[in-house]
């Protein structure tokens, strides 16, 4: 490919990136006042790992976890965001964002495809501490918004701590432990003076 | 500082940070739906940077670019964005969003603080290729844009061909020669589809 058609290829697929702005999380912004969208949570994750890299145990990235976070959400641009606290077919799901990833990677020239995708491959496997801890900022952030906004929208999924405990303590306390430490008493603190005494 | 003291500061600046998803841009998105924010526009800007390295020329170093691209805009949370074609008093402008980045950065520990401020300020200053290449990119994408939702904000702020190649042609040719190259031709043909024969 040409230095003009791999450009070409390449504005198609940052052009078509675009409509991540579209798509809507069930999160709020910090002052609740409209839901957050894909691409500009993609951004704040980002900006958490280049200022909370130092909390990362072992050796992580941090290049490689902004270059995971920047991409991550692509897919839902066709599959759309599953909020943590739905129910969801699960494999449905993951099906759908495959052929995503195929369509959106695929626009790119074949070797920058194949790199992404194996970028993304590595984000949604969560085995690599790479992965693991930019998979455990993706939970991360969704709770501070919520502790600022005074937890919109966990009072409109109904979440309970136990289920902010399991779908969002699990993997944030696997990829970042001192994270889930900062925050953990801030999340009991608040369901606890949400419960009738 | 301890490492909770470290943190509480951290987390503030990253909650601080949430506030660049309301700051609006002259430049609307691919589809026109609405203006875009200043922070899906880092997002998308920092992927711009992770697609097209390769046509960065010399010496670039694009994790460094990223995080340039990050952070480039927060002073915007004080300052507000200044579009491009408007007429403004850059001494006061430039008064503004020094007094923003003492307070924005200013939230965090002091040595990150300052790792990150003087890389907003290389950014400013516009003379290391890698801000040079950063500066060209946040000139490059908003054209893209233009280009892909019709002209939108160029017909709104009564953009001249004359304008868009002084202010938005002279950096990119700077850092990002190639880029310059493959653009150009399409904006000439739009402005020149416009004018009256
Ligand atoms: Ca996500």
């Amino acid at each position: 490919m040409t230095a003009p058609a791999r450009l070409n290829a390449q504005m198609a697929f940052l052009n078509e990136a675009c409509r991540l702005k579209s798509v809507t999380r069930a999160t709020t912004l910090c002052d609740a006042s409209r839901p957050e969208n894909s691409a500009e949570h993609s951004w704040h994750l980002a900006l958490y790992a280049l200022v909370l890299g130092e909390h990362a145990p072992g050796d992580v990235d941090i290049a490689r976890v902004i270059r995971m976070l920047l991409l991550h959400d692509l897919v839902e641009i066709d599959a759309g965001d599953n909020p943590i606290y739905g129910q969801i077919d699960h494999a449905a799901v993951a099906a759908r964002e495959q052929e995503a990833a195929d369509r959106i990677f695929g626009l790119l020239p074949s070797d920058q495809a194949a790199d992404l995708r194996a970028l993304w491959d590595e984000f949604e496997a969560a085995e690599s501490a790479d992965a693991q801890f930019a998979k455990a900022l993706d939970r991360f952030q969704p709770p501070n918004q919520n502790l600022a906004s005074g937890g919109v929208s966990w009072l409109e999924h109904n979440a309970t701590l136990d289920k902010v405990e399991t779908r969002v303590g699990a993997p944030i306390a696997r990829g970042a432990p001192a994270l889930w430490d900062w925050i953990a008493p801030r999340i009991r603190t608040w369901f606890a003076a949400r419960t009738p005494h």
